[in-house]
């Protein structure tokens, strides 16, 4: 079977350095595939090989791979002797990332495409997907050149900076035929244009923000109490993280894009808006790890009050970064089986899934199987 | 539609107390089915209204229904107004509840069986639904006699009291062709000579030990661990718990049957064995409300640990009884579409499903929902 | 021994109103002062019986007691029977409570004063303590009036209303000859102006800002990583409140009073700023009860990590009355032996202690038994 | 001034060994005394420098302390770097490890004796304090010779292997001259005719069983209550701990040791008896990890119940080893300044102090303060 390049926009943050190193491991025979949902016993679907994925992307950082392993080593993420073990994998994946785009940095759309085409040219790549591991952006407010795709290349040729990265990312993956995803919570292939972009390409994209702690939890909790038939009257939270993520989540503006991603989820299963909020806080403290607490307040029989609530203690790269290769490869098979456009069947990956309103974590799962099924 | 009898062993009960009141208030307009499974938007079933209950049932206890609704009162399980407002209900089941069975009581097969079905016969009724909500019995050894009904019938014929209670309700129950629901975590209906008279009567039967608390939130994140390939390394947990039940468990004995119930969750779904233990501690301060703290340690990518844990704060009796409305209707509508033997699509409500190793929560409601559409 | 007034500013809110039901309770026999420190066994101090306390005060609420107590009773603050039994003494207490000053309301002073010397009067009372359970008002911007009384006064007689009602509530109480407490965060006495009142007129008095539920419990922690030699990395906490008190502190302004309040104790313990923040949530669901949860990383022995977290639920009138009488008494106490000025040995019962630096509580309680042990 | 001897019985154990790699860092300039009590700013007694202590000891292990240390590095306790940089310190440590004392071993105490006086010798120490960090035993049965210390030398001399080894240890201590810490749960110096033996030879000693997690925080919340007058209705505990000493614990009759001495601090601190028991559990893939979860319900004004949990993350060898530092200059200094027998201003350090029944947190640190003032 052909290799598959895997195309990192963010290739030298937290999660993606874990994704490779990860990567690199496995195929050393120095760690087993645990926390990638595709490699579980039985899992369905003709999927690329762990093995057989070579790594490039964008990044707008300068510390190469091994420095920044080394930083997760430090971290507890991954073992501290693994960036030394596995540095000629890290070298050779550094040596395919490219400059990436800042907003405001001029036309760059070109020069973006060509990056993603020449790593699939020099590996001899039958397929690239795209994937979007990069800091999280602030909304952005609509544009009509967002709407038709004729528009928006009118702009673009112009020489105009319209796009938030994330999407002109999407743009230049669509462009050079490969399939993205979306696993923050920005506004990344989500416009009309772009989705007209992936339809006359042929290419297929699913996202958005990859749900890997609280939200997990909340998917797999929030059904409960809808089967049961008892009414959550509130769910509250707060998320305590650290790390270059959470650095980016001080940012209210950055911030605001993840809180609206978080709370879709109750409200969804629900089928009813649910007072309580889910606060976000940056505390340095405390490193890669994230901790959540939330707080369920429900009423059962004869109005009676009850509460759950939970603790989780996370590392967040370490959730996210199989995720990441699991959806690397099964985008690329769907690529292979002729799927274009948005993929609801992977919903199961993300707290804001496209192209699907199923929310329930177990309901997620069964249609991924489905589809991992159809696939193979 | 006809009536249908709802037959309660431990009818004075907490479990007990609390459905006859709910039934009852729901019927006088002064509540909303909150908790009942079957009467959420869109359940399906041509299931008998929750209005035509009538109740009796056996209990070795005196104090007056009203008497206990009044505690629950105080124990804030109930609204302290609702045992004054629905007196007139509380004494009709009052009138239908009969001395039970105490063990070593001596030959008494004969004498429940009469009961059942003179509260079927002056009622006019054309199903009853036995439900054992009684207190928890230790485990029993096996006896040669468990294994053939024409043994067990030889022994019973003799006078020998071999079965315990909830056995012996099993054996009145499919004798009266009633079905029967074994709520609680004893032997019940679980017997093969047992088994045998069920088919010989056409009646049908489901177990074991209504899931309503810690269990039922272990079997809704059991499953996400193992889906997302998550290896959990241990789970252990605290229950407290007060109330006649909490007197109960105190016992050792008793306290055995329910460890064991709880115990299979994790490993059914996880399909391993995991390190941990569940403890289940009486503290009478607690009234009617149960706490349980759990602690999940679980290994993700590249073998980093992280943590789960959950607090549950709940009223068993007001999370039990309207489960016990819903089985009495799914039951009697099994049994009404000739269904007979063991009902494994009922596992979605308990801890120790019967005729099923499925304990994944998301599964369990699923196959309920086929069921419920099957029987409408 | 006489009997003694207390004249509670926000009369008719939870805090009052569990109060005065609370003291009538103890009074009827009907309950013991559970919650009262001045109460516990051994407690020094010649202070007045619980059973002689007289109640008045503003409000700009018009709801009677009775139906206050009545929705405190549903809400599970109060037992249900209470508002009846002891409607008698509701209605006296209604009878002198007169309409608060909304801010932006005219000069107020001269009228505020002779309510208080009214109520005095009319029961002829040695003694009136004034103390101020009304909502949290925002922090002011300071101006110069608040420097010097002479300034203050001359404003005050021009007919400016520049004064918060907090602290123009103080005024009047210190003008009457009344000692006052600030059990709010509110900027009440705080103003240099009024300590030379309270000064010239010789009263007493006490806050800022009742520590009922989180900050008591930090303040409990605290010590004991600090004595321990054991370095807080971060300290975070949500507090999740229903109730009018939520309903106030759903408005910025005023929860940034409430937060400064809270944030004190732990920097002030540990003698060093600390990562974290405390964040305030109105949950309306959540009634009179508050939830709190509490997440310490800290550092040990070579470095290694560890982490403590509390949830507290409590009920915050429930928490706070109790004080207020305890308050009541002592400042009463104080007054009576010649104590005037600010009273730093009452810091025990406040979160942000005027007159001291100690937020340590045990040593807190030490100085406050050092100072009844004084009085008696 | 004079080099302490720090005599560790147990000298192999996570917990000694955590303190001869702390101490070594520490004088390597390669750690600060976090965690140390005796370390903090201001804190009183002219205390040996903890640049300045040799260590020997005890075991029945033979596992090298280097080996030690480097499985202490990969469960996290300490860097894993230190092992190697500290090799020469470990080292000369082990070389002054002898062979422990095996319960029925026969005839010993002379041995110990002269394996305390020669290390003492060779390393012309003053003074020599030994420290019980061994596995904790079994609780024992009375018997008449611990009585009086003729009668226990008559037995001892007869070859009688009366004594249980921390006892024996404590005589071999008391005989050389040593002050002595019983830092486990076990018998010990308790009994009679060894407090004779050490009023005899003048020397002091101190325990029992290290407070370092849940029982610590116990400590200083239990006060809280008490003083507010909140009656605590229950307090209820689960600890999980793996490492050799939850192996330990695992066996039912060493954790009554264990269980004893937590399930003090509640009762005398409130001082009455109170519902709930503390849980230990074994949990091996914890490592030298605990986690304790408590549950503590009590009740205020007017009968409300509340609750507070909490949960309690650390690593316990961090925990206890500093303070075994600590104790060792202590005792070595109040052995110097003429105390001897029981020191009752230590019991700040244990669950279950020896010669006081205060347990509440901040006065044991205030007696400790008072003490350390005196011996300065
Ligand atoms: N870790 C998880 O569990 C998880 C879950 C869901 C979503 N996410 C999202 O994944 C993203 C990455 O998280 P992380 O922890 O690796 O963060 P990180 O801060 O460690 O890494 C982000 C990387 O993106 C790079 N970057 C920033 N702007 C860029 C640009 N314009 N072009 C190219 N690269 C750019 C940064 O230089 C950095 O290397 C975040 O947006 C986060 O919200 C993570
Ligand atoms: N409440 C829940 O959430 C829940 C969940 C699962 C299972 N259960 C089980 O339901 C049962 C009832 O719980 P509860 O809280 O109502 O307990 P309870 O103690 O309040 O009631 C038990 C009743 O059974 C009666 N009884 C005892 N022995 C009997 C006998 N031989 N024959 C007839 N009656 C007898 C008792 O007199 C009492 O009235 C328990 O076995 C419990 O384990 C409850
Ligand atoms: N309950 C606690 O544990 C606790 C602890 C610390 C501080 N406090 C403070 O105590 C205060 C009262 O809390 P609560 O729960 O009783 O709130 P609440 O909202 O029930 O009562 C506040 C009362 O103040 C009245 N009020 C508002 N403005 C007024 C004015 N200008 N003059 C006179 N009355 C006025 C309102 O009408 C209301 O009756 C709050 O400021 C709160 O922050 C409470
Ligand atoms: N770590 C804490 O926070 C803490 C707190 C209080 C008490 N303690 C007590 O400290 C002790 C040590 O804990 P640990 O975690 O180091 O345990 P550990 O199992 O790692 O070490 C115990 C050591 O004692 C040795 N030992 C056993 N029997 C002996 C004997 N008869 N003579 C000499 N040595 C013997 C063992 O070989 C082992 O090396 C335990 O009793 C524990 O209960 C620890
Ligand atoms: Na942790
Ligand atoms: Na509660």
């Amino acid at each position: 079977m052909d290799k598959l390049g895997v195309w990192l926009i963010g290739a030298r943050g937290s999660v993606a350095t874990t994704a490779i190193v990860g990567a690199a491991a496995i195929k050393a025979g120095a760690a087993s595939p645990r926390g990638c949902v595709s490699e579980s016993a039985g899992f369905p679907g003709q999927l690329v090989p762990l093995t057989d994925l070579v790594f490039g992307g964008h990044d707008i950082a300068e510390t190469s791979l091994r420095k920044r392993a080394e930083q997760l080593g430090r971290a507890e993420v991954i073992s501290p002797d693994l960036p030394g073990l596995l540095a000629s994998d890290l070298e050779a994946a550094d040596a395919e990332i490219r400059p990436g785009h800042v907003p405001g940095g001029g036309p760059a759309a070109t020069r973006l495409i060509d990056d993603i085409t020449g790593f699939r040219a020099r590996h001899g790549l039958a397929r690239v997907v795209v994937i979007n591991v990069s800091s999280t952006e602030p909304p952005v407010d609509p544009r009509p050149e967002f709407e038709r795709l004729a528009d928006l290349e009118e702009r673009l040729a112009a020489g105009d900076d319209v796009l938030p990265p994330s999407s002109l990312y999407a743009y230049a993956a669509f462009h050079a035929g490969c399939g993205y995803v979306e696993f923050t919570p920005s506004t990344g292939p989500t416009l009309p244009a772009l989705a007209e972009l992936a339809a006359r390409r042929g290419v297929p994209y699913a996202g958005r923000d990859g749900k890997t702690g609280e939200t997990l939890v909340k998917s797999a909790l929030a059904p409960m109490f809808a089967d049961r038939a008892l009414r959550v009257r509130s769910w509250s939270g707060l998320n305590l993280l650290g790390g270059g993520d959470g650095a980016t989540l001080a940012d209210p503006a950055a911030r605001s894009s993840k809180q609206l991603s978080k709370d879709q989820v109750v409200t969804k299963v629900l089928g009813e808006p649910v007072e309580g909020e889910t606060h976000i806080d940056y505390v340095p403290d405390l490193g890669e790890w994230k901790t959540a607490w939330d707080h369920v307040s429900f009423e059962g029989f004869l109005g009676v009050r009850m509460t759950l609530q939970f603790t989780w203690q996370g590392c967040d790269s370490a959730l996210a970064a199989p995720l990441v290769l699991d959806l690397a490869r099964l985008v690329a098979r769907a690529h292979e089986k002729g799927r274009h456009g948005v993929l609801p069947e992977l919903g199961y990956f993300f707290k804001s899934p496209l192209g699907t309103d199923e929310h329930a974590l177990a309901a997620q799962y069964a249609r991924l199987r489905a589809f991992a099924e159809e696939l193979s």
